[in-house]
């Protein structure tokens, strides 16, 4: 177990990490620091920093109208970061509603959704359509977690775009893809 | 352009065509038949033939029953032919809901739900995960338009079920994908 530290350096360090990585939750937080959660909002209050819906949304808000080949709304997840072109990540919450009733589990098909919904923002095209999926699902994911989706686009050949996905729940690799994508006009 | 038949000989063949695929549309019949939708109407009407959509739920609703996999409520398009452990068919209705706005194509996802649904259906397992899948998109599908998606148990290895899927609209292939799945008791 960790020596929990100084408020005031203990608060130091909380803005930032939240600066270099703006989506970790509370309760990573507390792991982080070894507090309550109640003091985690506390610092939070004090530091004037959102909770996490509220950051998601600020940057993903930033990167929506970046986009070419999408509507904002039809991107699976938030999309917190993007480089048209290049790469890009986006934040998934799931719940209940997305899992199998038996075992909580969340079902395949959303999952492929987050990929193959940032997959498609990032690369720099007005209309494409999946052409091709290679994909393979590493670990189960439980309802409730926060999926990350990181896209990024490792060639262009003539209307074909190659965008590897992969996706991450605490660190851990969850699902990787690895897509085609066909430029229509 | 096909001459027309009696009526007779034609509610004779729309009978038998219908009770060789069930799944025929109105739209279908009048081709076929090379005569009115009210004539097909008519014709089911007096044969005593339901609209396609009682159709499909009647065979749909015997076999919910035999999956194991997945609750009924969980397989995405309805399930009208299964044969657990080796093979299964699945119809989905698609509409505007599940296409891209700028171009009315219904989005890859959505396929690969039905793909993935119906792969896991015919499996004789009672819990089971996708572990990899490639995939390939054929044709754009229009959204209206009717998926038909046939899936085939192809091998069974330890824990591992190998399925086949592919997806026709109107006899042509839209999509076909190779799904390992993995059976976690």
């Amino acid at each position: 177990m960790k020596k929990r530290i100084a408020k005031v350096d203990r608060q130091r360090e909380l803005k930032e990490r939240l600066s270099k990585d703006p989506f970790l939750t509370d309760e990573e937080l507390t792991q982080i620091f070894n507090v309550s959660i109640q003091t985690i909002r506390l610092d939070r209050l004090e530091l004037g920093i959102p909770e996490l819906r509220e950051r998601v949304k600020n940057v993903a808000e930033k990167n929506y109208s970046k986009v070419r080949s999408l509507g904002g709304k039809e991107i699976i997840g938030e999309l917190i970061d993007l480089e048209l072109g290049k790469s890009g990540i986006s934040i998934l919450e799931t719940n209940g509603n997305m899992a199998f009733e038996k075992t909580n589990i969340i079902r395949g098909h959303h999952i492929f959704a987050q990929a193959e919904s940032i997959a498609m923002a990032v690369i720099d095209a007005e209309v494409a359509l999946t052409g091709v999926a290679n994909i393979k699902y590493k670990t189960p994911v439980k309802a409730g977690n926060k999926l990350v989706a990181k896209a990024e686009v490792v060639r262009k050949r003539g209307n074909k775009f190659f965008v590897h996905v992969f996706i991450f729940e605490s660190q851990k690799e969850v699902f990787r893809g690895k897509f085609i994508l066909v430029s229509m006009k």
